[in-house]
C-alpha cells in the first residue's frame, strides 16, 4: 500500500471502479481566466466521463477542447473515512448522431429543469485517487 | 427569485450562510498547468475560507498567491434537491503568529495523518450559489 502524506494512494483499477460507481461529480475548469468548480450528474461510458449540460461555462470549455478536472469523493465525517478520485483530460462536446443517441439512452437526468440537451465527454488522461486509511 | 437555466440563483447572504455551515469543500487550482480539484476540511473565519494542509499542491498554490476556486455543495439524490456555492479568490499561506494561533484553535482536523501544520486562507472575491428549485 502506497502512502502519500497519510493518505493511501489508490491504484488505477480502484479509481476506475469508484468513478464508475458514482453519479455526482464536480468539474473544474477556467471561465474568464478564473477557476470554477461546478457540480454535475454524470455517467461513465467506456471509461470516459459523460455529463449533460446546456449553454454555459461547461459547454464553452468543451467546445474549446479545454483540459478539465473531474472529481468524485465520498466522506463519512462521523467515521473519519473517505476517498476521492481525480480525473484530468480534454473535454469535448458530443456531436456525432450515433454517440448522442447512446448518451441520451443513459438516462442521465440533469439536476434541474432548463435546456440541457448537450452532452460533454472527457477521456481521463490522468486518473488518481486517495483514501483515508482506517485507523 | 432569480432563475438561471432552471437553477435558482442564491443571493450573497444565502451563500455566506451555506458556506459557513459546511465542513467539507473542494479546492480547484492548477498544478503543472493542469486543473486539479482536491477535497479539504475547512472553516470560515470572518467570511474567509481557512483550511489546513501539508507540503504539496495546495500550499504551493497559496505561496504563489494563486487565485483558486472553492466549492461546497449538498445534494439529496432521492429527493432531487440540492445546492452549491462557489467562492473564488486568492489563496495565501498564513504566516502571522497570532493568526496561526487563532487558526490552530479552530479545531480543524485534517482528513488524514501526516504533516499538515500549515494553514491556507482565501478571501472570496466572487461568491455565487445555485439551488435546484423544489418542483
Amino acid at each position: 500500500m502506497l502512502i502519500d502524506d497519510g493518505l493511501e494512494l489508490l491504484d488505477e483499477a480502484e479509481c476506475k471502479t469508484l468513478l464508475a460507481q458514482g453519479s455526482l461529480g464536480r468539474v473544474g475548469m477556467t471561465a474568464g481566466a478564473l477557476p470554477v468548480i461546478l457540480p454535475v450528474n454524470y455517467s461513465v461510458v467506456d471509461g470516459d466521463v459523460v455529463f449533460r449540460t446546456g449553454e454555459g461555462t461547461k459547454l464553452r470549455a468543451s467546445r474549446d477542447g479545454a483540459v478539465v478536472a473531474f472529481e468524485v469523493d465520498s466522506y463519512d465525517v462521523a467515521a473519519g473515512t473517505g476517498w476521492s478520485v481525480l480525473a484530468v483530460g480534454r473535454a469535448r462536446e458530443i456531436t456525432d448522431a450515433e454517440e448522442l443517441d447512446r448518451c441520451r439512452a443513459l438516462g442521465l437526468a440533469p439536476w434541474a429543469d432548463g435546456e440541457r440537451t448537450s452532452f460533454v465527454r472527457m477521456h481521463p488522461e490522468v486518473l488518481t485517487g486517495r483514501r483515508i486509511p482506517e485507523r
